[in-house]
């Protein structure tokens, strides 16, 4: 099944809203089966909604567009598409109805708006996609060769509800045959370079990629692999993917930290729960960007005891007990200092576990012996520390970010005993 | 000037990248007084961007493209393009040399690969856009009717120097008579509900927008209001939006913070420098996004030397001296609570101003008298304290940013002497 998405709205063609609405449909899509040929993108103008979705119609005769369905003169989507059938509108008594209880329920007196009730016009023949999330109800208009558009409203909320809830099951009846469609799945590594890796896989000989593609994803969290398969039948490419995946995840080994969209700092935590520890943070270049990425996990609170932002150098030394003698030796950032933070962390909290931060962000403050990006990263844990140096590539965001990341892997590789 | 921006590839169809490109070339253009009147993203396939290129053509005879231009095998955009335009390629000396020169100073040694000429493949007649950010250069094709496509690479970064450097100049020389543009500028507001900001702004009597569109566009920030300038020539555009901006900020008033993208904690830091302050948090449920803002600007170790996390209660006595009676009496959740982080932190980091955030981000660990959402912030500034509680609404991660942007306007407004 091929189809169109249209999505509509003059903040498009002005670039003030990016089209997520229509990178969800396409994905949506393709892990069910179907193909997405074209997306297109046009104003608010009633013409220009009827062409673009007119010229849809003539290539695959099955449209969805987004937005364009709300109560304001510049939503025009129904009208225009209702005039491309050759059919009018009429006011629908239930969606009136339950524009009404929806008014009260949020506790509004008077008449409701007429410009409401515009949201009741329904050309003559369509179905009624009912909108759990909002007051616009989304549209099914067919024709009587077969061909039809689905009208999505355009807050992406409601439109990501209409369409599981209302739109997918229509499509899925409309499937003739079985389907081959595209899914992926993402492994993600840390602390492995991209090289290193695709020599790891490279060299595993048992490895069948048939019908699925790699790609490798490198950003500020690791290297994540993602297997897409395409043109398989459901229930081959989910076990292909199954398979593969799970051969890529015994090949990175103890790089690998989860699937999907797994979060780093959740299995840390996880890990330091199994393992009975309570941990503490030093930050020094992070300023609590690595607290706040451990406590962004709901329920963090039984492991996570809190930290020191050890910004300045008087604080590493007042709150962490950073001894002068480090800091005039081998600097602020430096392993010896990493080292004296992560255990002044430990100590000052009560944890079991201290890990702390300490490097140069940028733009400023590098020197040819540490230049920008160079951070020291330590780790205090039962009795054993460990530390390292590394270069963080990128600009301050990305360094911090990049920081944190590895502190939270060291942490891990801890307690997994690799580090 | 009309045009249309067609983007390609494979990967925007499935949904896997989201089409940053289109809504950036769709904003710069609007800028200069350019309309784009659709955009369409089409796969990989030869036929498939030729029928979109062709088609969007006929309508407007102005085409961006972005994508496929690279040395794959999928990098179809060039010969599709050629081949609308009945041209055929050849290899030109200049790019051929300047891949050359760039795989040299990449320190790259050995043939260069054959596929990476590919990208050194021009139509005829063509012009070069030179490309200054990577390997694949750009495109201009005219024909006799003077209708064109302009090819852009599809790396953000390489595309966006490419449309400044190169094709920007070209579409300027091509518009004919004082041009009309879309100009629009952000006031970005604080601490101030919509609804008391928008009748602010109704009371204005001296407010003229004409010619303006004025949206309200609420987030965890707080309230940003954006004029639009349509339709109006430059300097006309440029002065009005100037003139009401500048009416809005003073309406506005303590609630404003900056124009733009300003940043609240960019503001604060500034304003505490000014005051000869310095700075140190405590936080409890934001467990480090307070610190982590501040010191996601450069240069501000002078004025924020850090903080404590304090996110579990033995860390809240024994590192900020908050009283056992006081936690005992009226909850970690609370103004008493805050008040004591708060000098607790300035007293612990010998800071001038301390602030703090204690509070229930969710989703758990609501009740009926502190609900989820809950939030105490406090300030501790020259002797003098001031405290709220306050409902933030939202997920998890919304409590916490909305928490660290309430505790940086407390700040900034006790510094302005408004708080």
């Amino acid at each position: 099944m091929q189809i169109e998405i249209v999505t509509i709205g003059d903040e498009l063609l002005l670039g003030f809203t990016i089209d997520t609405n229509g990178a969800y449909l396409a994905r949506e899509l393709a892990k069910h089966g179907i193909t997405v040929a074209r997306r297109t993108s046009v104003g608010d103008g009633a013409e220009d909604i009827a062409h673009a979705v007119g010229e849809s119609l003539e290539r695959t005769g099955a449209v969805i567009t987004t937005g364009g369905l709300g109560p304001t003169s510049d939503d025009l989507t129904k009208p225009s598409i209702a005039h491309l059938f050759g059919r009018a509108m009429y006011e629908d008594a239930d969606v009136v109805a339950s524009l009404h209880r929806r008014w009260k329920a949020l506790g509004r007196t008077g008449e409701i708006p007429r410009s409401n009730l515009q949201q009741a016009l329904i050309p003559v023949g369509a179905e009624i996609l009912v909108n759990a999330h909002g007051t616009a109800p989304g549209i099914w208009l067919a024709d009587e060769r077969g061909r039809w558009v689905a009208m999505l409203p355009g807050v992406p909320r409601e439109m990501r509800g209409l369409f599981a809830d209302e739109l997918l099951p229509r499509l899925r009846g409309r499937m003739d045959g079985p389907a081959t469609v595209v899914r992926s799945s993402t492994i993600r590594t840390t602390g492995i370079a991209e090289s290193a890796l695709s020599d790891r896989i490279r060299a595993l000989s048992a490895l069948d990629l048939e019908g699925l593609g790699l790609a490798y994803l490198p950003g500020w969290e690791g290297v994540d692999l993602r297997l897409t398969a395409r043109g398989l039948p459901p229930d081959t490419a989910d076990a292909r993917l199954a398979r593969v995946a799970a051969q890529l995840q015994v090949t990175a080994g103890e790089y690998t930290y989860g699937t999907g969209d797994a979060d780093l700092a959740a299995g840390v935590l996880a890990a330091l729960r199994a393992a009975g520890q309570r941990i503490a943070v030093a930050e020094s270049c992070t300023g609590g960007l690595l607290g706040a990425r451990l406590t962004a996990v709901p329920g963090s609170s039984d492991v996570m005891l809190g930290g020191i932002i050890a910004y300045h150098n008087d604080v590493k030394m007042s709150a962490l007990g950073v001894r002068a003698e480090t800091l005039a030796a081998h600097g602020a950032v430096s392993e010896a200092t990493a080292l004296e933070m992560a255990r002044g962390a430990r100590r000052a909290l009560g944890a079991s576990v201290g890990v702390s931060i300490t490097g140069i962000a940028g733009p400023d403050g590098g020197t040819p012996e540490k230049p920008v990006g160079t951070v020291c990263i330590a780790c205090d844990m039962d009795g054993a520390s460990k530390s390292f140096r590394a270069m963080m590539i990128g600009d301050r965001g990305e360094v911090r970010q990049r920081s944190a990341q590895s502190a939270l892997s060291l942490v891990r590789r801890m307690l997994l005993g690799t580090a």
